[in-house]
């Protein structure tokens, strides 16, 4: 069994709602990381649902969880013939961590045009890239042991920031995969979708970025093979801002795109 | 009082739920409009919550409601200091419509780095571009009455597709405002975000297109004059596509941006 699926696991219990545990191999400093709390809820909902695929899944982020038990409770909020939509609360006690809405269907039963006016990112080849070391400190001087799970190879001038050479477009890009070679598929996209720092920082900007609210659309099952992410920051305003991300697959098909609203918090603010 | 605000108007009830009329002002053949029903949810969460303004809001479009009474059921999911997160149910008896989840905050009280790397749409002015008639019969030969309240003035490109004349790119652009001269708020973007034909009808694709989810962030509170907006599809995969819609104010301002998940149906589909 690989890491994310032994990590994401979820047990129904008697009254329905699901049991799991929230490791702390995905976190980024004592956070566990905002699309493994996302895989966590997936999973719970696509054991309720009889849609195979998320389509498009909404999560609000309340309050961080420790590493622990976590419960997932899941609402059914309309069963429908091609589309079914659920809701699912993480939460440990009386503390709610996760809220998330989604929408289950079936991609590979889908039939209808198709006209694809994006076009997959040209990117140096991953060993052009500058590969993440698995044991890197962040900035801040804590560890990511995400970066322990997932193998980045992050384009030149995605990392400029790092050495302090800030660049003039908040976007970083770079491949993606599972060190233990987990093939990719929809539910894992969340966890791909999530996995940079947050893209603001590339253009030298400074400060915790948690995200308040992550939407992602789900497009096509992911083919074999390293995945590309592409993420970016168009509108900063008072320290709230947008990213959006974009997941290619080795086909050269788009296969997630999210958009996500944070907030770029200063020193103090938390 | 202005037609919006009347017809998007909440009543308190003793239970803490809340009431409100969908009316058939706001309808494109015999569907209430989805920006409509999410105003009427937004007021809702408004009226219930500390925080001001919306700053981001998903909805998940269930069941076409009928014009009529409709109930609204808030639920406060976190309390913060800056931020709240709630929920709405809009349902009558037991069919359930649609299901918002929402976080809300002040963004005059924001403070922080600004970096904005889109440009406002230079468009030809309102005076320049297609008004499109009150009474405009739509493709199918049904009305659409929310032309009654909106006065949207299409670029010429935008509208090529009526005449058989359609365009490469799946775009549409133009000028909005309320008919009776309403001023834009925050919660009536959500309305103006979904008051064009959807954009993939510009390139020559036929069918109705429903949609399933619909994420809206606000940016800023918009200055009085026309709006501008701005809607795409860039990805259509056997019938489902994601569409983005801007809004600029008169400033220059991004005052809201949105992405939707919706299904192209051809005929028969429904």
């Amino acid at each position: 069994m690989y890491e994310f699926d032994e990590d994401t696991a979820v047990r129904v219990q008697a009254d329905g709602s699901y049991r799991g545990t929230v490791t702390d191999r995905w976190s980024v400093g004592d956070r566990p990381n905002g699309g493994y709390l996302m895989a966590i809820g997936l999973r719970a909902m696509a054991q309720t649902l009889a849609q195979p695929d998320p389509l498009t899944v909404t999560t609000h982020f309340l309050r961080s969880p420790a590493p622990g038990p976590v419960a997932v409770e899941v609402e059914v909020v309309r069963k429908g013939r091609t589309v079914e939509t659920a809701e699912a609360r993480l939460h440990s006690g009386d503390r709610e961590h996760v809220r998330m809405l989604a929408t289950f269907g079936d991609l590979r039963a889908a039939t209808g045009p198709t006209q694809v006016l994006l076009r997959a990112p040209a990117l140096p080849g991953p060993e052009r890239c500058v590969p993440l070391p698995s044991e890197a400190k962040l900035p801040d001087g804590t560890t990511a042991t995400i970066m322990q799970r997932f193998d980045v190879r992050m384009t030149p001038e995605s990392v400029g920031w790092v050495m302090g050479r800030p660049s003039a477009r908040a976007e970083a890009q770079g491949w993606v995969r599972f060190r233990d070679d987990r093939p990719a598929d929809l539910i894992s996209l969340v966890q791909v979708l999530d996995a940079f720092a947050p893209a603001v920082l590339a253009a030298g900007h400074r400060g915790s970025v948690p995200t308040i609210e992550l939407t992602a659309h789900f497009r096509a099952h992911p083919a074999p093979g390293w995945l590309r992410l592409v993420t970016r920051t168009n509108v900063l305003v008072d320290g709230y801002l947008e990213e959006e991300a974009e997941v290619w697959d080795a086909e050269d098909r788009l296969v997630a795109q999210a958009r996500q609203f944070a907030r770029l918090a200063g020193a103090g603010e938390g």
